[in-house]
């Protein structure tokens, strides 16, 4: 190899090899995957030193740009993109104990009705899919203030690990917030966990074995039920009506099955939107304690209330240690920033706790100490009132576009809150068929059928997300909704042929 | 209740009715959980409308400072503290399910000897018992300066989900240090994880279900031990020499317990220090292959090399799909950023990243943004090249210190890399009756006896962790040892009258 060096230059000669080199690998004509000439060989050609060579070597290799194998030298690699993992599973097969993987992952993977909108290309599609709030409206100037406040304010402290149980000032806000809702709690109870998804997995994971019955509603929240299921757990479904969970039910599955722990939703349950009457819900706590089986109270969006009467959480009506509460921050803020927490008392908080110190040692502190600065008692009030004014105007707009553009034999309940809509199809018809034909005008929605304990059953309900859309948006997506109905019975024969939802990579 | 108004004012009626009562809550005036005079009362008492009552109710309650019950009325909260749950376990006993997780708790709770120290209350603690390396260098200043840049720059997208496996330029980021580190991988091949510790929670509970059995180093890192103890597994143990994992044991290991992973950490192992030789890495990978067995590399700080000769990785030596390897950037970070990956290829990739999805959706990308700007190739490899020269000055002063202030009769390997010091007291002493008396001299280390999977054994082992003090304390705190050496074995009485160990809260 040959280098051409200027020994009247201030640049050194270990840069100059360096960047020659640097200039090969980037542009090609140093083939990736190729020995580099050993540094004792280099040196003589370029009259050198060795350790020249050397210096330029491990520069380049600080850069990324090759790499050495003890005893068998430096060799180059592809600067970008980077080298593809020569084994692909098509040419040798993959470990056995990989193997019942494959079958499983393509099992439990559910349908994304968003990837399924998005493949089909429409100009300007429209999804009433999603599960979560309204996002484009977070004010993520003032968080990025806020926080540049905290890190100037704590320094290294805003990055230390902190509490094990969460940032200390953050679960004195969550109290005094829930206190405000009727809720009174300790600081001392408050766990904050990476979303609320994360409290639903230590939950579960501390109370049940594998084999053992959860109960959730049926229909409930469907990635909490695949949770339960790739856990190991036996699912048990107590039916719903329009006052939520059906507890008048409940005793006689309670001794049938023997579950371990009660999974609900009482306030705008997802996905139905439906409130558990307040009857029920002190049936459920009276239920619960005789049978000694603890509930998990699912809170995600309990105060998203645009009409009638709050009813108290079923952790406000717990005697004591018997409803552990979670609740996230996720509809006033960013889902990605993962902060949730749940409420617990008792010997059960430490296991939480234990299990959360086990699970991933603790949620990031840094952005805790910005939501505790950003999260005022007042702002979150101040924040909720303006969302359930523009939330409501969302649900009433959708309500209207239904009336105008859906077709007759649709049914639901107009929800008091919350972010969903759960409908009903004519007799005969199936959401999840419907799914690819609403694609194709440029509208999604969530099929029934995933949110059902059994594994069948919902064809004919859908999950319609009210508030993630403007309420021109509304409009337009019920419309182009309205004209795929009325364009499926008419083509059951289209659906043979469709081909299977796309899958979430 | 009298509140005078000034009719006269700009102030709004209903803001006055609120300054009054807000002043009297705060003041302790108004005494907590009594209640507010009916609105209704109020107004009519006031001579003002009703309306005006409810306004002022309903800002207070905003404010956190009241909170009403429906059809109860309006209760005043304590403004601050918050008020105590007001159940305790001394009074009512806990529910039933929570009755046996009190004693489990308490077993599970390890022995947690910075408490100790700090509970021994010396003016100049000085601690050798961390698990992590030296958060003090860590640059706050600089990267507080590009979250910043990294906020500005990406907005509203800088809080959002982003991939689930984690932000893709950061996993380009990953594959190129690992690349120059000898390991050529793929981006679609490393997932992001809350830590290394979720990392292995991931893959632990992907692979095995309750009962099946986990082979581990013995000794080996005792938090990934709880772990796997409180999923249910059954622990074995592989004994190791100066060499690392005694591989030629191996084979008859697997005959007998018939594992479903191998857990292991070849490099400045937890807590030995140890690195498997290259021999028996290999041999590792062929009997891994042959008896179907997945392994986990846990790699937490094989970089950190102040001599001697670098190993190929076990997953640079894996003939495809073996080998899960973990990594994390704790050792240049601040491990309260919570931000470590895994390398994984094959259908356990995708398991794993569905787990990753139902245990808590995705980590914060953020973070993620903030340490992809920060972590360049070019800086790692310097932070690196920096940490090693402090860290092996470091290493060499608590071997001179050793050398100087412990009696004979104790011995150890030198560590060529790493954290840890693994040492070994003169016959008969016990490293756990120790550590009350190094802290009351003001000094503390991790007894041996956790890191070994029988839950006997190693009483006369100690870790010392050497990087996390300066040259100066490291002198001090060896010199504090050797003082609390000398006076244990001619005080055996005192231990039986020294209380148990604090506990973590």
């Amino acid at each position: 190899m040959r280098i051409p060096l200027d020994r009247q230059s201030t640049e050194p000669l270990y840069q100059q090899i360096r960047s020659h080199l640097r200039q090969g690998i980037l542009s090609g004509s140093l083939v990736p995957n190729t020995r580099l000439p050993a540094s004792r060989q280099l040196a003589h050609d370029l009259g050198v030193n060795r350790i020249t060579v050397e210096n330029a070597y491990s520069e380049l290799e600080a850069d990324g740009l090759v790499f050495s194998r003890v005893g068998s030298g430096t060799y180059i690699l592809s600067p970008n993109p980077l080298p593809q993992v020569p084994k692909t599973s098509s040419i040798v097969p993959w470990p056995l104990w990989q193997q019942n993987m494959q079958a499983r992952n393509a099992a439990s993977r559910p349908a994304n009705p968003e990837a399924m909108l998005k493949a089909a290309g429409h100009p300007n599609p429209i999804s009433f899919a999603s599960g979560i709030s309204d996002t484009r409206q977070f004010p993520a100037e003032d968080f990025r203030k806020t926080l540049q406040t905290v890190m100037r304010r704590d320094g290294i402290a805003s990055m230390d690990y902190g509490d094990r149980n969460g940032y200390a000032p953050l679960r004195a806000s969550i109290a005094h917030i829930l206190a405000s809702q009727g809720l009174q709690t300790h600081p001392g109870n408050i766990l904050i966990t990476a979303g609320s998804q994360q409290a639903i997995a230590l939950v579960s994971q501390v109370i049940l074995k594998p084999e053992d019955v959860i109960l959730v509603e049926s229909p409930t929240y469907s990635i909490a039920m695949e949770l339960f299921r790739s856990l190991g757990f036996r699912i048990v479904g107590i039916p719903m009506d329009s006052q939520g969970m059906q507890v008048e039910k409940l005793e006689k599955i309670l001794q049938q099955h023997h579950p371990k722990l009660i999974y609900t939703i009482p306030n705008f349950h997802n996905p139905t939107g439906t409130c558990l009457n307040s009857t029920r819900r002190r049936q459920l706590i009276v239920l619960a304690e005789r049978y000694n089986i603890p509930i998990l109270e699912d809170d995600f969006v309990g105060d998203l209330r645009y009409e009638g009467r709050t009813q108290p959480s079923l952790k406000a009506l717990d005697p004591g240690g018997q409803v552990i509460h979670i609740s996230t921050f996720s509809k006033m803020l960013m889902p990605g920033l993962r902060v949730g927490f749940l409420v617990a008392e008792g010997p059960v908080y430490d296991s939480l706790l234990n299990f959360k110190r086990l699970s991933d040692v603790a949620t990031a502190t840094l952005i805790q100490r910005g939501l505790e600065a950003y999260v005022t008692v007042g702002r979150y009030q101040a924040y909720l009132r303006r969302s359930c004014q523009i939330f409501r105007k969302r649900r009433d707009a959708m309500l209207a576009a239904i009336d105008r553009y859906l077709p007759a034999g649709i049914s639901f309940d107009p929800p008091q809150g919350g972010l969903f809509l759960w409908l009903r199809l004519p007799e005969g018809l199936s959401a999840q068929e419907l799914l690819p034909l609403a694609c194709e005008e440029g509208v999604a929605f969530a099929p029934g059928n995933s949110f059902f304990p059994e594994g069948s059953g919902g064809q004919d309900w859908m999950r319609l997300n009210f508030v993630a859309q403007s309420v021109e948006e509304i409009e337009e997506g019920i419309k182009r909704l309205g004209k795929a109905i009325r364009s499926y019975p008419q083509h059951p024969h289209i659906f043979r042929s469709i081909p299977a939802a796309p899958k979430e990579p």
